[in-house]
């Protein structure tokens, strides 16, 4: 945390000497309380009950605001990435995790506890693998680079996937998904149906997504977004699987702010949020 | 849509024939557009782009309000069933088929074409049985009534649920969920088995909208909704499988207006709407 107030300082004194601080936007790991700012859990930071928009706000003395990272992204593709055309768009980020981001007339949907858009973890296959969240067959334990690589790891150790397995000297722990997608671009057979069965279930996701939320865009992003005709793919078993009423002016998007969608969306918050203040 | 507009004028003439017809609403099946009272699709009806709300508002000279079923009905059972209890509630019935509406913010949410909240037609199991929505592996392929009876059909064709079968003289198209569920009531293990597993999915679905929506309430009705334990087994479910920071505060409960919550729903939109026109 100080290395958080004192990190800002340092690049308000670098970037913009004759400037005040005006707000703070943070894009955090949920679940956490965006009326409070209270970060409930986050697992990868070994955070339980951080109060971090208080311990911020004090140190700093202008409005903080905390948000989810990914709540955050969606409002940067909805505001600067696509600006502003599509009334109802949701963001799904796949890469080690997927996450995703609702927007409905303008704003972030978050649920009762700021919660709601945990994209990653539908139950789609009610028997499969389990999820780091600890359930059975959700959409991240079936489709994001950590369900990639563990499918490659299993294929490695049962002695398929040759090529792949002798380029990280059978070591299974060097295999992720980024490797995966490099051999299926490749031509190697089996790595590109590993990436097909993973892209089919983004599908499935997404698919169930426009049946429940009706949105006018889904954008994609996150590291494993890039991967060749993983759009082409989500839209085939969109129109596989989806009401054709519901699929017919959807568009699904490739995200345009890359790594950058979260601080765009602390950007266009802040704005929001200093506005509401006046 | 003759019938209709008589039905109106003489069910006013019967019982208010002193009072003015101020509004008409009307619940029906969609896919259509509540903005323009268009269906643009009623397969039981044999109905294709029928302007439902023009005809009846010219035949009427009344403002006239069209919207789905599913969605009165969730706003019937969050005005009148838990009258403005929960911000966030989804609405689920369970019957021949499985539907769902979306409460907001104390507002239906139709998505961009006015069709969101198929709850059924969420895939949980990729390769499941078919949907009449022509998908597979649809929740309301798995827990609908139309579901439990298929299975019940599959099972005494192949010789199982013998009991049942007899019942109903081998006539397999006489078998339906209540049949079903009457049998399991009856400590019949073989239907108790199929309602089990009904609920399973059923639970599936639902602890999928939790982690979606993050919804305060899901109120449960239609004609399956009061079949013994399905409450506690969906619950249990959810329990299993939705983040608990998500599922800690949620209320699944009994929607309480029956086979009404849509009429009901229908009398809060017109309130709704004749309030937002004065």
């Amino acid at each position: 945390m100080d290395r958080m107030v004192s990190m800002i300082r340092d690049l308000m004194q670098e970037h913009t000497p004759d400037q005040k601080l005006g707000a703070v936007v943070v894009g955090a790991p949920g679940p956490l309380d965006s009326e409070t700012g209270l970060i409930y859990e986050a697992p990868n930071l070994k955070w339980k009950q951080v109060p971090l928009r208080e311990v911020l706000q004090e140190a700093l003395q202008v409005p903080v605001w905390v948000d989810n990272d990914a709540n955050l992204a969606a409002l940067g593709e909805y505001t600067y990435g696509y600006p502003l055309e599509f009334e109802v768009l949701l963001y799904l980020t796949v890469s080690t995790g997927i996450g995703g981001g609702i927007i409905t007339n303008g704003e972030i949907y978050r649920g009762i506890d700021g919660g709601a858009g945990e994209f990653g973890h539908m139950t789609i296959l009610p028997r499969g693998p389990v999820c780091g969240c600890g359930n059975y067959g959700c959409l991240e334990a079936l489709a994001s680079g950590t369900a990639i690589a563990r499918v490659a790891r299993e294929e490695v150790s049962q002695g398929h996937l040759r090529a792949l397995g002798e380029s990280v000297k059978g070591r299974l722990a060097d295999i992720d998904a980024r490797l995966v997608a490099e051999f299926a671009a490749k031509g190697d057979p089996e790595a590109a149906r590993i990436m097909e069965e993973a892209m089919g279930y983004l599908g499935i996701g997404v698919a169930n997504l426009v049946n429940l939320f009706n949105p006018r865009a889904i954008v994609i992003g996150g590291g494993l977004s890039g991967y060749p005709g993983l759009l082409d793919r989500v839209r085939q078993v969109v129109k596989d699987r989806a009401y054709s009423s519901l699929s017919r002016n959807l568009k699904i998007l490739p995200a345009r702010l890359g790594n950058k969608a979260g601080l765009m969306g602390c950007r266009a918050l802040a704005e929001i949020k200093l506005k509401s203040q006046n």
